[in-house]
C-alpha cells in the first residue's frame, strides 16, 4: 500500500476544548486514524472512549503527526519533543507578530533536523483568516483590510480578567464595533467580600483592556453566559491595478474550538503528505494540500 | 543584485479588457517591470503609452513571465510557445472541469521541459474563488458550498447570444437567484429586418441558456448597458469534526477585468520566484507566494 493510501496516524496532545474537537476531526477524516491521546500524568493503561491515553507519545507506536492542543505558552517547549522524534506537529499558537515569527523560526531548524514539518498557528486567527488577509492583499494590493472579531468569547481576555484579586470567575466577550475596533464586555463573579469597584478598576488598567472600550459587569454566575460560538467579518476595499472600489468580505459564524480542531487536522494532512521538512504558517501551504482525496478529482470538481 | 531583488520582466500577450488591466497591474507592482506587449500582426516599431508592442516575444529581450490575455480557446496553443522558451506563463482559462484539468496536464510536461512554471486558470472563478472553495471544504468537510455569481456581465453567454443570426450586438447579465442558481437577462440589438421572436427562440434553445431561467429583451443599443462590474457570494454551511452549523460567506463586488489582470500579475510573481517547474492551479500555490516583499515581514504583519 502506498504512503498516499495508508491512513495517517495522529496523536492529540491535551484534552481541553480544542483537544476534544481535534479528536472528533481526526475520527471524522476518511484518511486518518487516532493513534491516541497524550496527557501529562496519564495513569498507566488509561483510555477514553476506547482511545489510549498515555503520558508519552512513544507508547502509541508509529505516529505521523501530533496536534498540540495545550496552552499557547507551552508550544515552544512541547513541539520540539515531537519534531526531534520525526513526528510532524501542528499547533494553534495564538500570539501574532514577533512571537509567532520566532516560534516558526525556532521550529524550522528542529523540523528540518528531524526530517519532518511543523505547522504553526494553525487556527482561524492566526490561521485561515491570515490566509484570507494574504489573498485579499494579492487581489487588491492597495487599500485597507479590517478584521472584526465576534461577538464571541476571548480566551486570552477572560484569563486576564480571571487573574485579578477578588475574581472567582470571569468571561470577556469581544464585540465588533467596526473598522477593526472592538468593545470588551467583561462579566465577573466575585469572591466572598470582594469589592466590585476595585476589581473593575484593576481590569480597566490591565494592558489587555486599556486600549479598548471595556465595560465590566458583576454577575452571580459566569457559567450561565458561556457559549463557544464566535465569528469574524473581514472587509477590504482596495485597488486592483489602477482600478479603485474593489470590495471584498469574508464572514463566518462558527463554534470556535470545533473549527480550530478541524483546521489543525487538515494542516496535519498537508504536513505529513506534502510539505518539505521545515516550519510553515497557514498562508505558506498550498490550500489544496489541506484536503483528502485524489488531486486530479479535486481539481476537476473544485477549481 | 540577487534574483529576489531584481525586477521581474513581464510581457502581456493580448490587449483586450483583461490585457489592459494586466498592464496596469504590472506597472503598479513594486517588483515588476513591463517588458512589452505582444499582439498578433503588430507593425514594426509599434508602441502604446511608451511600451513596445511586438508580434514576437523574442523582440522584448529577457522576459520572465508572459500573461496570456487572449481568448480562452487560444491558450492551449499559445502557452507552449512561451514555456518552450523557458518563459513562465499565466492564463485565465475559464472553462472548469475536464478541459481545465487537461490544460494543466498538457502544460505540466511542457513547463518541466522548459524548466519554468505555468499557472492555469488564474482569474477569480476559476482562480481565487476556487481557492476559497478548497479552504471552506478544509474548514468544514461536510456540507454544501453555493457559488452565486453576479449581478454581472457574462462574457461567454454574451458571445453565445451575439453569434445568433439577426443579432447585431448582445449582452448577457448573470443574476443570482440563490443556492447556486442563476437567471440570465439577455439584451439584444437586432440587425435591420431581423425577427425578434426567432432570435429569442434561438437563444433559448442554445445549450448556454437552456438550463437557466433566461429572459431575452430587445433593446436599441447594447453599449448603453455595458458595465464590467461583477461579483460573487460564496456560502457554505457545514460540519467541522462533529459540530454542525458552521457558517461561512465570501462576497465581493469588483471590476471584472481589473481583478483578473491583478490576479494574473500576482500569480506571475509566484511562478517566477517560488514555484518548481510544472503547471499549477491557484489552490496549488502557497498564498504567501502571491505577495511582493520580505517574507519574514509579511508573516509578522499578516499572519
Amino acid at each position: 500500500m502506498s504512503k498516499q493510501q495508508e491512513k495517517l496516524r495522529i496523536a492529540v496532545v491535551g484534552l481541553g476544548n480544542v483537544g476534544r474537537a481535534a479528536v472528533e476531526s481526526v475520527q471524522s477524516a476518511p484518511d486518518m486514524e487516532l493513534a491516541g491521546i497524550v496527557r501529562r500524568n496519564a495513569p498507566s493503561g488509561a483510555s477514553e472512549g476506547g482511545v489510549a491515553v498515555v503520558s508519552d507519545v512513544g507508547q502509541l507506536g508509529k505516529v505521523d503527526a501530533a496536534l498540540l492542543c495545550g496552552p499557547t505558552r507551552s508550544i515552544p517547549e512541547v513541539a520540539p519533543v515531537y519534531l526531534q522524534r520525526g513526528i510532524c506537529t501542528v499547533d494553534s499558537f495564538d500570539i501574532h507578530g514577533e512571537k509567532l515569527w520566532n516560534l516558526r523560526e525556532s521550529l524550522d531548524g528542529i523540523a528540518k533536523a528531524g526530517r519532518c514539518s511543523a505547522v504553526v498557528s494553525a487556527g482561524w486567527d492566526p490561521g485561515t483568516d491570515s490566509l484570507v488577509r494574504v489573498l485579499l492583499l494579492a487581489m487588491a494590493p492597495n487599500g485597507i483590510t479590517h478584521t472584526n472579531f465576534g461577538p464571541g468569547m476571548s480566551m486570552g481576555h477572560s484569563v486576564a480578567a480571571r487573574s485579578k484579586a477578588g475574581v472567582k470567575d470571569a468571561l470577556s466577550m469581544t464585540i465588533p464595533v467596526g473598522s477593526s475596533a472592538h468593545r470588551r464586555m467583561v462579566y465577573v463573579a466575585l469572591e466572598e467580600g470582594a469589592d466590585f469597584a476595585k476589581v473593575k478598576a484593576s481590569i480597566l488598567e490591565d494592558a489587555y483592556f486599556a486600549n479598548d472600550d471595556t465595560r465590566v459587569h458583576h454577575v452571580p454566575d459566569v457559567d450561565a453566559l458561556r457559549d463557544v460560538g464566535h465569528g469574524v467579518l473581514m472587509e477590504r476595499h482596495g485597488v486592483s491595478g489602477n482600478t479603485h472600489n474593489q470590495h471584498f468580505e469574508f464572514k463566518m459564524r462558527i463554534n470556535n474550538p470545533a473549527l480550530t480542531g478541524q483546521i489543525m487536522a487538515a494542516c496535519a494532512r498537508a504536513a505529513v503528505r506534502r510539505l518539505a521538512p521545515g516550519a510553515y504558517t497557514v498562508p505558506e501551504i498550498p490550500p489544496l494540500d489541506l484536503l483528502p482525496g485524489d488531486r486530479a478529482a479535486l481539481i476537476r470538481s473544485l477549481v
